[in-house]
């Protein structure tokens, strides 16, 4: 038999799962209640022998008997008794890495949803991987219960990839969706959020952009077969972004989410900004993710799913429990890293042109519409189509353009300019317009 | 090294192509053209060492110097210079089957899109595979472009699926597309769609669902561990539909597309349906496929692309042949064929009790509902919303109704005693309302 078909006669496959939080804590479940259903595809048992998380003493949901509990999740890297470790710490640094990095080195496979980690120290951690003959797997990293990784890496693996685009944060789609339907400001919504459990206390890592942006840095070093290189990603997050823009981009037939953006040779970019309706990608709401494959010769292939979640994400760490165990074992980002392209050298700047959707707060008088467009045409700014909400003589109104395909670099040269007229009121607001994908 | 990571040193894959149409002709070029691409990830080279199909003379885009012919394909399956057997001939019998079976059985690995041949000969290709330790690969075959095969198989193998649903045969789509955008009749799109090149000249295997049924049948096996077993599965076509219905759909809330449907212990259905316009698959448009996999503990996966076409369908070929380059060599329907349940041993019968679209042509005349609805309160069932089109006394008008949830087998014989009504002027059109998967 081939070495990756399921053998049902081999010995369990011992598991020790570090983190028994929302995700770690539903993979010990699944693997107690349904342990046939994995057994039946993955040829092999799946066993339980350590486990580690911050109180000994929750109920759980399973069965802990026979079960070893250490209070350093690190010393799982430690022991005999494991041939997988299961990471469900998170953060890029600290205990997490350090298990990991054990782990590897102490030749013992290693499953995690750390998208940090691998975005900052991929390239170190896939390099022990290989040297160690481990699988480091990572499903579970990107898009929650979307198959996204082994879908590109595997699935899509005879194509050139030209782009890979996706909306990757579950809690920023949420907020965005949300905003759209009931016109509520960020600040509400965050904190409705919050609330909910869908925001964190500390939201940055997931409004600002940043989480999202890991997984766009892990999925570009896929497509592309280069090092991630997390500093290489132009970032920008979800708080500026107005109810009203919502409004005005339906008008022009747009809707606004955070994508990211990743192209050969090119920083890869997440971004807030607009799709027309017609796509697919615009048509993703809530706590949905979704990613756009873009290539050759495939064309396009769209992947729509829970991005997040205890069944989502602990489904995708089950998937790589199965291949490990049919010791379908990949490298780590589709390639030997020796084979890795420098994913720092890339193209600095904002990406290419774009049509930009751009809100101004400008004074309701005579001679605006011409002071403004004067400023366009002088950096040779074109507009594609443009709306003024409303009427209020010498009131404050928004005055919203779609301006055709333009460098972010000229456009931010204009809007300063125009920012500094006296019939401009606030800070002009910016968003690309990124052209379509698939229709859906 | 674990076994299936690439060895770049190993000897190239020797493959051997039947059949240079559309698909296997696109393979030529991209195994010709795009080498390098497929080493860096498969760790090895290919060469195509033996091709075979009806015409020696085509200029095929590709250097066929130092590639041999044959003039009889099932040859290909005797050679000694051949590692894995690219079948792309087609036809559920005949030169295909005999060529599958006698590479398999002399330990050559298969990559098939011959969906009619692993629908009714399944069980046993996956049989012979395994007893010779050799990979039965067909992601082309389902889906095109869309990794629909890998996608359930491995990246949710440690789910339990409740439900397959898919569109899954681009021609029916483009013409229900078409019909719905253009109101043109079904014979019409039909004609103009051979003339495109989007349906064939014997348009059957499309438009009567069998096609579509095939991919069904497989889906299904790898879903629920049971052998594929065409003849359990309930097919209706698309040749029905008349353009009104488009848009009597349209105005209740849903469109009509052909889709496939697969639950544990059920008979699969192909049928032609309507779905809420809220849902994905009811969005997916022209030759697109789609594919949604419901399951626990992941929730709805959604996946769309290009169902056809050479692109699309030889970027599923490439994706197997790295895989069989990198040794991931899965049992066929998921696991061994000794451990897949029957896939005969499922309840005859329409599926489950759905919602029901019924258009009824019948005379504009006082008494005509009251006639009607006493027929289907007889029969116990209940109407959700109705439709009545325009108004020409003593005329023929549609009378649309929109039923709550019923057998299919009650509804049925409720319509055969509506048909006899002598205010009824044409067979009842009756179709099920899926109930909707995820939105989108």
């Amino acid at each position: 038999m081939p070495s990756d078909k399921p053998q049902k006669s081999a010995a369990p496959l011992r598991v020790g799962i570090a983190g028994l939080g929302v995700v770690g804590g539903e993979v010990a479940r699944q693997i107690s209640h349904h342990g046939d259903t994995l057994a039946a595809v993955a040829g092999r048992d799946f066993r339980i022998t350590v486990v580690s998380a911050r109180s000994r003493d929750a109920d759980r949901g399973f069965d802990m008997a026979g079960i070893d509990w250490v209070d350093n999740a690190a010393e799982i890297a430690e022991r005999d008794d494991v041939d997988i470790v299961v990471e469900m710490i998170g953060g890029e640094e600290g205990v997490a890495l350090e298990l990991v990095t054990r782990a590897l080195e102490t030749g013992k496979h290693v499953i995690t949803a750390n998208k940090a980690m691998l975005a900052h120290h991929g390239t170190r951690l896939a390099g022990l991987a290989e040297a160690n003959n481990v699988g480091l797997m990572f499903e579970a990293a990107i898009a929650g219960g979307i198959p996204a990784v082994k879908s590109l890496r595997e699935g899509l693996a005879g194509n050139r990839v030209s782009r890979v685009s996706g909306i990757l944060n579950g809690t920023c789609n949420y907020i965005l969706t949300r905003m759209e339907k009931t016109g509520e400001p960020f600040d509400e919504v965050l904190a409705d959020a919050q609330k909910l459990g869908y925001a964190e206390a500390e939201p940055s890592l997931d409004v600002d952009g940043i989480d999202a942006a890991h997984k766009l840095t892990i999925l570009a070093a896929i497509a592309f077969g280069q090092t991630p290189q997390f500093d290489k990603v132009a970032i920008s997050g979800i708080r500026d972004v107005s109810a009203v823009d919502f409004a005005y981009a339906k008008q022009l037939g747009f809707r606004i989410k955070l994508v990211g953006t990743a192209e050969p040779g090119r920083m890869p970019r997440m971004q807030t900004c607009l799709l027309p309706m017609s796509t697919q990608l615009a048509k993703v709401d809530g706590v949905l993710n979704a990613v756009e494959f873009d290539a050759d010769p495939v064309g396009s292939v769209v992947l729509t799913g829970p991005g997040a979640g205890s069944g989502a994400t602990s489904s995708a760490v089950l998937s790589d429990l199965v291949d490990l165990a049919c010791d379908r074992i990949p490298f780590t980002f589709g390639r030997p890293v020796a084979a890795l392209a420098d994913g720092s050298a890339v193209e600095n700047g904002g990406g290419p042109d774009t049509p930009f959707y751009v809100r101004l707060m400008v004074v309701d008088k005579p001679g605006v519409l011409a002071d403004i467009t004067s400023v366009l045409q002088i950096h040779d700014i074109s507009v594609e189509s443009m709306l003024q909400q409303g009427r209020a003589p010498q009131d404050t109104v928004a005055l919203v353009l779609a301006t055709h395909e333009v460098g972010v670099e000229r456009l931010m040269t204009a809007l300063t300019e125009i920012e500094s007229l006296s019939c401009v009121m606030a800070a002009p607001v910016a968003m690309p317009i990124l052209v379509p994908g698939q229709e859906g």
